[in-house]
């Protein structure tokens, strides 16, 4: 069997956890199986690196900030396969540029177009543990080293299973895998032994920050599966993989809240075509990432215009909307940064029409108002107050019985 | 003009100091010159990578050292091409293997087989500064990174300059240049305007400091000319080039003390052939670097056989001198780590055959014993008692009219 393992970057901190880590590694190969590793960066490396730089420039040039931040993985790679070596165990290091993971050029969030397995292949011919640097590529046209941007780690480990054709991509992370909701906010949150591709990818895009969403969908275009556990045990964790009766799954899998939300309305605005491009192209050229949006009923050839972003882009969102605010003709604008939003996910919601409704009765019998609601086929979110989101999710997590 | 510049890790030691060698790097290129500048890794950062080694393993393998200590340029030339981007000066950074760098695979102390400057050349075309990782290169074979060992930084500057057939090559430290003692001890010392590449190799070789030997002697076999200057200040340092007429120079030009040394004796060592190869050999073969030898006059068939090594090799060459004293049929040995090297150099010793005995006459007139003599063409090296040391030096300083 070939297995490639992830390990984030708490789970090789400091040296006594690269240890315990390469134990887990060792005793793969001594199983019999032939292994790669993906690791990113020791703990704060990448923080630390980042700090240095604000003390030198406010504007580092992208391919300057590759070329630095890349370093950190390159630590992680060459001390695991020192710890590995340590017992015994065959091992070599690779870079991002030495696993033949080419990308474009664009620097600080590359992207993988293929991957030269070769030096890969010959490495696990010779019996060799094959530690590659995660989060990092090289672009072939300058020749240069490119980084893969936020969830790079998980995204190089489900790249090189894909291409390596393996026959599991092991995801460790510091928690115990994929859970029903927030263990911290509800006790009784249950572990999941699996979940389709689909609702990983919903839950992943609500930030349950375990898997990032890129490395969820490559996986599901592949069909890779993937297993989601923890580094600081044995326990058997989540596994992601594809669901063959889809209707048979729970209709609702997980629960999510995202605190980092921000909600901009619009008051009044001209209702013509265009006039929903005009602001939403700005907001796109300011680089502001727009989440949910809402545009009520039209009264008096009048709308309402909301949308949400995440609190970091509010200022510039807002100053994108003021510039606006003459040309598209809107009465006023308002803001709040004091929302969340709660979101339910399951592959079942798409045969079982009532979810939506069974949801919303649950958060008014809270007490809780809903101030926008999005829906996809496997996935309701509503923005509701933010001191309200602990007693939704400890709502909804009982409602739907996920305990 | 096309300069190369090399920057020491104390003069990159944090963000403030490599804001000030951005701009002393910026401001050559203002002047009209072509550029390329080599640094090593910020302070400490070495020492602090090898500290982590060590709490991982023993025996790391020289390959995954490679992959580790190379990140410490890399950190160092992205931090530095951002700061003098800063200024608004085109520049780009490289790593060894980018720069073209080609070295063997003998790991952690590889060699420059050649340089394959086409790089290089495209960005100088293109008017970029261009900062290179000193220390490091790639190995063809195996495509993996390299690096130089000691001196490794001050040979990748040498080692560019020659391939791009510069002008100059600077080499900036942390003191004004080539001093004629250490200030420390002598306060009279006077700093060197100009020395023979010969001279630089012996004060290099006799732990000088300022400038690897490796380095002084790539520059001879090109006649690379070498400035070698402070970082901290604009003052004019010591050029480092060749002599026309040796004669001329000064008859002694400078006096080194190395308080490094270890010495051995050997008694009564059967006198034939074959003997002495034989403790060299032993001695070679644990990697000891052997420094001075003496053998004393033939007495009885007998012989007396002393050399010194580095303190940190004396344990290991009193166990194989303790191996080997049967088979030599040596009487004892004794061995002393009080002592030190003092020498005097200069390229004017070759014409003036009396400097030897000026030399033993000032020491003698301050009561010194010397232990043990060794000569070279344009140097005399003598052991003595590590406490005479001091007064040693300041004493020939004073002979031969230094200050």
């Amino acid at each position: 069997m070939l297995v490639v393992q992830k390990y984030g970057g708490s789970s090789v901190a400091d040296p006594e956890r690269i240890h315990r880590v390469a134990g887990r590694i060792a005793a793969v190969q001594e199983e019999g199986h032939d292994i790669v590793v993906v690791v990113s960066a020791m703990g704060d490396t990448t923080d630390e690196l980042i700090s240095l730089v604000n003390k030198i420039t406010d504007t580092p040039s992208d391919r300057e900030m590759d070329m630095l931040l890349s370093t950190g993985e390159q630590v992680s790679i060459a001390l695991l396969a020192m710890a590995i070596k340590e017992r015994g165990s065959p091992v070599i290091s690779l870079t991002g540029s030495q696993a033949g993971i080419i990308t474009d050029d664009v620097h600080t969030k590359a992207r993988i177009l293929n991957i030269d397995t070769r030096r890969l292949g010959e490495e696990l011919a010779q019996g060799n543990i094959v530690v590659v640097a995660g989060f990092q590529g090289i672009e072939k046209v300058g020749n240069d080293t490119t980084t893969l941007g936020r969830g790079g780690s998980d995204t190089t480990a489900v790249a090189l299973a894909v291409a390596l054709q393996a026959d599991l991509c092991e995801i460790y992370t510091d928690v115990d895998g994929v859970y029903t909701t927030d263990p911290r906010i509800v006790p009784e949150a249950r572990k999941l032994n699996a979940i389709s591709y689909e609702e990983m990818l919903e839950l992943a895009n609500l930030g349950a920050g375990v898997l990032h969403p890129r490395a969820v969908e490559m996986a599901m275009n592949y069909k890779m599966p993937l297993h989601v556990r923890s580094s600081f045990n044995t326990n058997s964790g989540t596994l992601v993989k594809e669901v063959e009766n889809m209707e048979k799954a729970l209709y609702v899998t997980g629960v999510v809240c995202d605190h980092d939300v921000a909600k901009i309305g619009l008051f009044n605005v001209i209702d013509k075509p265009g006039i929903a491009f005009r602001i939403f192209k700005a907001l796109a050229e300011e680089k502001i990432n727009v989440d949910m949006i809402i545009q009520s009923a039209m009264r008096d050839g009048r709308n309402d215009i909301s949308f949400t972003c995440s609190q970091g882009d509010l200022k510039k969102a807002l100053a994108v909307v003021d510039g606006l605010q003459a040309v598209i003709g809107a009465d006023g604008y308002t803001h709040s940064d004091g929302v969340a939003k709660v979101s339910i996910v399951g592959a079942g919601m798409i045969s079982n029409p009532g979810v939506a409704a069974q949801m919303f009765e649950s958060l008014y019998g809270e007490g809780i108002n809903l101030e926008m609601i999005s829906t996809s086929e496997i996935r309701i979110s509503c923005v509701i107050r933010d001191k309200d989101a602990e007693n939704a999710v400890k709502a909804l997590h009982k409602e739907f019985n996920l305990a």
